[in-house]
């Protein structure tokens, strides 16, 4: 038994107060419905981090899907991802022929910049809030001589870049390494250019047992971990450990390794995400992601190019809604429809999401999705 | 294949802002990993509402439950019930062989005695909180002359009776129905003690397929709907039509009917849910709820008794926890360790809790499980 991906929509990803929740999903739904060319689904699943109780009821409401099981998962930035990985789950086990998957934020009527850190934790006590995160992560890469500030800033481009193509994307454009590297510092080393935007959007897919059709994509392999917590005495960065591992899990369940795919959307919420994660997807060694990124490698037209939708950096990161817009992404380049920003004869794609608690630290989440082939 | 509660476990059910979520996980899951007699499980859902992103994780991590999937799910007053659907599923279709359930909520710290009414959907942005919304109820059902008001305060009186019986209950006690009609109008007809209070608590479950020992509980069926919403202009009152449907369905898959059922733990959030789910559940025709009470058959001792654990009103209503706080009793109940509010050979129970969007009405879901027989 496979799960296929019949169909899929989004939003544009963009700071668009004057749209609710609601609108943002009755309009990737009523997409995904059309491309799926389905009318009705058994059981939704809905991704959001920060959306009120019912909001997914309520939009689903508008449209007509009623009556149905409505589960609303939050896993972090992994929210989409877990409600896409629990979908899958439903149609492999036979409880459902047919589900949605939803993933929405509104976060621009709710932050004024930047997700506050939690209160409930430890390091949100501290302040220590995402931007802070990462760049404690940056700050030892870079202390290792792992890679370069103007390497960091090379996911940047590219992911700008590769936004330029993505008519949905929030931002996108050529920029340079230096205009990355002399934007307005958020936290040391980190730039405004390294950190991703805050955003309003939704993004549905629809899933179901295979039916024959060819533009429909098989998900090969889905593996969600939690828990896997990062020990501040790691030899590795935040997030790296728990990455590799759920990686590995997705790669053996579809029995491939990463020299066999063909595009990747991972989680670039900065810079240094992009770098550390390609290192734990196996794109590169340990301290071979800078590298990477410079060498021109996960660029559309290089070996293996990563976030051709412009990434969490340019197309945005509506928290709950990244990993079902990540899925969209991979689904658009193996069907052909990715348009300007297309990866030839794409046929096996990697989803990889990862977050965790408001700080960051104590809870996380991943999950690898492998689609295609 | 049929799932089984191994064990189960609860916080105090109080207003203990001093406790954090991952206090009273703690020790919620403590209780239950030793009631279950197991070490470790394969996977965990939990139910809470506004709990912040990571709260599971964080206080899973310190108990030593990491490295497994965490699945957080919220589906309003329903979450907890939700979260023991999903696991449930999980067992019966193969996914884990051991699941464990959390629900929690920490609810003293963040509101000052009532919910606030949710400004993203309609009712919400009227002022329409709950305790307006069951008034709206109320006052329909009084005055199509199928209650009185003291039948109502009977249902306020039964419950904190029950109380009583309950060591872990937030309140208990001998109140008269003149206490009831006389205490603070919170919104006509509704008085204080006719509303239940906030509350700060968790409760846990482990499930897993039959193990062959007499203590687990078998789960005879789980049934949930979502968007079933309520049309004003229903002849019904709110929530009536869901939870009418849902326990047909569960009733369906458990062969059984409410005549079959010795205890029931049902969603007495206000003292009109209690009468008017008594009718959707089959116990009494529409209109013959208050009579019900106040004959005495939902008391403990008699027919068919309604919320031995006190219910919302008596117990508390941690809201995400309040499902899985509900499954546990029953579990009690059937074991035959409820103590002093133990129902004389009671072989079969059923837990039901309906919720909806903050506003209620807006975007609805309904659990009602069957357990034991």
């Amino acid at each position: 038994m496979t799960a296929f991906v019949y169909g899929v929509g989004s939003s544009r990803y963009a700071k668009q107060p004057h749209l609710s929740a609601g609108d943002l999903v009755a309009e990737a739904v009523l997409e995904a419905f059309g491309d799926a060319a389905v009318d009705t689904v058994d059981a939704v699943w809905v991704g959001t981090v920060f959306g009120a109780t019912g909001v997914a009821q309520r939009a689903l409401h508008r449209i007509g899907v009623t009556d149905v099981p409505v589960i609303t998962v939050e896993n972090a930035c992994a929210s989409g991802t877990t409600a896409l990985h629990e979908a899958r789950a439903a149609v492999l086990t036979g409880r459902y022929e047919r589900v949605l998957v939803v993933g929405v934020e509104t976060m621009t009527a709710e932050f004024d910049g930047a997700i506050h850190p939690e209160q409930t934790d430890a390091e949100g006590r501290q302040g220590l809030a995402f931007p802070g995160l990462y760049a404690l992560a940056a700050a030892r890469y870079l202390h290792e001589g792992y890679a370069t500030p103007e390497q960091l800033a090379q996911v940047a481009v590219k992911n700008h870049r590769h936004g330029l193509g993505n008519p949905r994307a929030q931002y996108g454009g050529e920029i340079t390494v230096e205009e990355v590297l002399g934007s307005r510092p958020i936290a040391d080393p980190l730039t405004l250019l390294q950190c991703c935007p805050i955003s309003d959007a939704a993004a549905a897919a629809i899933l179901g047992p295979e039916r024959g059709q060819a533009r429909d994509v098989a998900i090969r392999a889905s593996a969600m971990r939690s828990g896997g917590l990062w020990d501040h005495r790691s030899e590795s960065v935040w997030g790296f450990d728990l990455v590799r591992e759920t990686a590995l899990q997705a790669f053996a369940e579809a029995g491939v390794g990463p020299e066999d795919v063909d595009v990747f959307e991972v989680h670039d919420a900065f810079t240094i995400g992009e770098i550390v994660t390609t290192e734990a997807l196996g794109l590169a060694e340990v301290g071979g992601g800078g590298a990477l990124v410079a060498s021109g490698a996960t660029t559309i037209g290089g070996a293996t190019p990563v976030n051709p939708s412009g990434g969490l950096l340019a197309r945005g990161h509506p928290l709950g809604c990244t990993g079902v817009a990540q899925a969209a992404e991979i689904v658009w380049q193996l069907r052909g429809e990715a348009g300007g920003r297309q990866v030839v004869d794409a046929r096996l794609g990697v989803v990889e999401t990862m977050g965790g608690g408001v700080s960051g630290i104590d809870g996380n989440a991943c999950v690898v999705a492998v689609l295609g082939g």
